[in-house]
């Protein structure tokens, strides 16, 4: 089974980056290994200070449940089966788009995060990283 | 570029304060600069205690997305974008308003955060501390 | 029984900040009132950002115990009868010199903490704000 | 003045990978700017997941008190001048080896930390980092 190890990681991040410079939006990247654990972590000249968090935090939510974090969001909001849960986990959790876990065939061995501009800007991006996996 | 150093964070406390005591309402005021550090805070006679922790925070939440914290309100409301997302950065988004980056041209080089009235109230005083920068 | 409200918190970091150019180590600079809520804080231009914490923290340690924390280090070593509080009160307590608690005739009715140089250097700023009173 | 740029950082972590692999000791490296945020972070295949924390730790610690984390450490020991302060600053600080501010001149424009081995290894790591600037 692959591994994401820091080359897989950055290969990942080089991905990520090159569709933010096509799209012109500086973004905050960060790649998780099966362990849930940070392997590495890019902020692009100018992306948000306040998604350096988010951008990790995307990434560990995906691998936290084996999903796109923005399949998560309909089900937790107000009135929903899971609403309340992004309070859980230390805070951790980011329930809109921007983290998608990776696979090897139906194995999650990672995930990456992606935040710095809108939802469907961080969603596409990190698409990008994972196309490149 | 300029810089928030302490006697511009001062000055804009300064023209903050001035407009609270014409609208007669004691305040919270936070001034960070470009590194997202609290530079000055000063909290008026009689104003909320529970209001340090949102001004300094106001502050912090503009300077992370370096835009007003109004505009980030209604894209955080259930069944919006970001959603959930107040509960990153370790709880410390406010997704309100009174929270403004400071701009030398288009850098973003600080941000003022003001709570201790209504949110309409918050952002008017906000506002009288970037027009003394 | 006098208050800390803002001009005399103000008044007395303007103390301190004279002996702190006197002595040329720029510091940072907290004051609490009689609640332990902050009431100002100002971060001298060139101080350390490690401070920030570190000065409001001193000022909430000689208020929550109502003596200089300077007098709290020895207590608070290994073998002695307080070793291990400084992780107690969410980590807010600092058991070194540059705290010192605000006194009208015998009450308590605030606190300043001053951080940026060596402990004497602290202290001796602490002081000088605590003579403007 | 130089800035920690996404570039810069970069080239000084493959700088410190670089000794990590001569000496054979797989680290975890981080890089924050001058206002002491993260720019970029990289775990090196086998290194330690305790040491994720303490890299970016050692960086912020370096950058928060503009000296490196081994000058630190014997004023931290119990019965001398700041101990307890590990404690301070939300647990941030690292007070042993492994953390180097980086200058251009005298200015203080960002940071490097390094943990994964000995403390010894780490500091060597970390000097191999700043070498790259």
């Amino acid at each position: 089974m692959k591994k994401i190890d820091l080359d897989t990681a950055l290969r990942l991040i080089d991905g990520a980056k090159k569709k933010a410079l096509e799209i012109k939006v500086p973004m905050d990247i960060a790649v998780v290994d099966a362990g849930n654990n940070l392997v590495a972590f890019q902020r692009m000249d100018g992306a948000w200070l306040g998604s350096i968090n988010i951008a990790m935090n995307k990434a560990y939510t995906a691998r936290a449940f084996d999903m796109e974090t923005k399949t998560l969001a309909p089900f937790c909001q107000p009135g929903q089966p899971l609403f309340g849960i992004h309070a859980s986990n230390d805070g951790r959790l980011i329930i809109f788009p921007g983290g998608i876990p990776l696979k090897d065939g139906n194995s999650v061995i990672g995930a990456i995060g992606v935040s710095g501009g809108s939802v469907e800007q961080d969603q596409v991006v990190a698409e990008a990283g994972v196309a490149a996996l």
